[in-house]
């Protein structure tokens, strides 16, 4: 039986700032990926959201990105794999304090922003975050579009969950049409949920230019930030359960005996 | 056999500035209280330090402090409980990351400065915060000299390293003399070798009133940021093994069962 | 003929987080209280609004806070006098730089949150901030509900604005009634205009016990984080012009002379 | 008469952390670029500093930076120049609020580290910052070695002073050795002498090939923060005054009106 996670960008709250809308999408996402204060998030928005994934029993995952606040993590910075090693270590260890005194296990780390972006094409920083998540917990599953980074994952021994999107056009390479450019976004959620469920029974996707290109869709991303972010994410998800498709988090069965 | 534990506060660099000389102060400590980012110290000083404490055996601790770089978390600010729960779990965790990447325990915790002050005289800040490092670890360690905070460890079901100073005189009930007052420090390293041994043996301390003070010592607690600061801890140490006090860091079957 | 001034704080976006209703707010009010990036605010969001200022002939002040972004500048923290000096230059100098670069004069400084509170009660504190703001630019009209910093304002020969509530009930010493007991608000926007009207023309606010208290009205402070705040403002201001009263910033003529 | 400027980055303390030798080389300088509080710098540093130079009648600039304190401004960071000009502004303008407060003139503007470092390949950058300097205060001179942002700052309209190091040798097309380059330090004060002064006389440097290349002096970069600093700074100032040129800082006619 068919089965794919839905993540989400979460916990981007910073101080007496509100961004998204997490208790909500947390009914319909499952799996949370919590910023850990570099990018956005500060101890009492983490701790309030790993609570609350926990009560929704949605998976927490790491979203760690670079020490950029006022930035969101959008802007690319000039760091060695040293400094990409150790702050994955540190951002991904400061959200698992909330995990473990919440009772519960980390269970993902997605790499945000710009620090995702360079990852993309920067081997030795892919395989520093890479060496950092594994270092921290070697059961840690990488969420990933890239290949770079999802390559690097796997040399350093993790799994590696691949992320796809329901409201995103593909290019003929398997990339996502920029958002610049015409016909980038899937507005209507019939035809995201048609994408996302050829992705999963056929292994492919209709690229812009009308050819089949192969894909691996282990997790959809969904963006929280959007006005109607929360009756897509809803309708997705249900056109999905009512296609069959099983909507969980990679790994469950773990999941299942740690949590 | 009668034996102490030699803390040192460390990790107090930030960035291209240097503070302390860590390096060297590990040849002669047992415990290293390490900075989280916090009032000071950044994920590369926490990974180097973290790295060379392995490498000298010595016992790694966290230090959190109030999110204060500036002030060096020395100046007090007015949290909930609720926030003093979640900064300490956060960087907790954080430096835990650094030990789990290491391959070694997290070992005690000592909160830092105006933090460490507001335990000594609001319970449920010193709640909060025992609370925080029970839930991250239950096995971890509170080093503490002010009473209100030991027992909300004790509350919390963690052990406590009672700390004493070497280098500072008594008063009567058994805080510190402040030191702006005469005769509050011990510049003479026999005297406090002297005073260690008596705390260590006798379980009292002789105060600037001549009177003889009831002490628990499990740990001294060494200054690593002033002149003279190396020779003092050298010498310290060399003076009590010399007398045929074991230095350890306290709980030292965990620690060799575990590193 | 009769007149007063509408301010607000404005300003308080951080980077990618959005807060308040500026753009539409700058229609009602003459007086803007612009974060300065220490408890909000960045350098672009402080361009944008001296820009915007300018744009509607809105007189532009200061709004330092302390250095604690997390918590919004509204936790008290211990500094000394020559910080609070220091601090206060720093914030004032920095939108000072956004006023020049547009061409327009500097109009006032408002203190924020926990660091305002603190010179209600602390003289050093009070007479440092106004010692900074006359140092910087002894044309800057200082804004202050406070008897303590109104005094220190003076001391140091600045101009005070004193400022009232419109939506606020007062007590029979002339200090607001908190917000956790019962009327403290005032919901009726009839109610407001009425009490901004006695205020200025008779010089004094009936309090909750039915007394009048002597007030002097240079400036009402409207908040614009709340829902409703945008209406309003819109409707004390119509109120009050029908009324005959005159909205405009204290201090006018320089105002057209510097502008 | 021939004079030439000796200026030195300072201020580049933070908080708890001191860096380089700020009181003594006030001494030998004559121009100080004050760190701005974005990758060094904070109110109190400043404030000591400012005070320090006026003291000494050094000509007080602005060194503003990226907001990357703990990368200390050295770790390039994608921005736009929009950016670029309101963190000028705000970093300026801070500075600027204490030169007023101390009744002293800014005097000129350096940008840091990857700041500047960008500015030399990126045009809009540096006309960014050029036009953030000019709409701050068109006095001010900016000091620079790279032909980028000289001419964007002349494009402003702004006065430049050409930046030369005595103690780094020269490619033959005119930009520094770098610095792991054989050869690429000068450690013997008389050839530093001896370069600056072919400098000032023929407005040539003999470059690491042998050829005279083409170069304006008008100020020499002093290095505080190595071993040394101050005896090479002593020695260097002591040297070009035996030999009959003036250290003053340019532009000294204004300097003497406005202090």
């Amino acid at each position: 039986m068919a089965s794919i996670d839905l993540n989400c960008d979460m916990g981007e709250s910073f101080g007496p700032w509100t961004m998204g809308n997490d208790s909500a999408l947390l009914d319909y996402v499952t799996s949370a990926n919590v910023a850990c204060g570099f990018h956005a998030g500060d101890p009492q928005t983490m701790h309030h959201l790993v609570a609350a994934a926990k009560a929704g029993a949605v998976a927490v995952g790491a979203h760690p990105g670079l020490p950029d606040l006022q930035g969101f993590g959008r802007r690319e910075m000039v760091i060695t794999p040293q400094e990409a090693y150790s702050l994955t270590v540190y951002q991904v260890g400061a959200l698992a304090g909330f995990t473990r005194a919440l009772g519960i296990r980390l269970h993902h780390v997605k790499t945000h922003g710009a620090l995702y972006q360079m990852t993309a094409r920067n081997v030795a920083l892919a395989d520093a975050i890479a060496s950092a998540v594994r270092d921290v917990d070697a059961e840690l599953i990488v969420y990933v579009a890239n290949p770079n980074m999802a390559q690097a994952a796997q040399r350093a021994g993790l799994r590696v969950a691949f992320e796809v999107y329901a409201d995103r056009t593909y290019q003929d390479d398997g990339t996502l049409t920029p958002r610049h450019m015409p016909n980038a976004m899937i507005e209507d959620v019939g035809e995201a949920i048609a994408q996302v469920r050829r992705m999963l029974h056929d292994g492919v996707v209709r690229s812009l230019n009308g050819n089949d290109v192969p894909v691996v869709a282990d997790t959809v991303c969904i963006h929280g930030d959007q006005p109607g972010a929360l009756a897509f994410a809803q309708q997705l998800r249900a056109g999905l359960e009512a296609d069959g498709i099983t909507i969980r988090a990679p790994g469950s069965a773990c999941m299942t005996d740690c949590m």
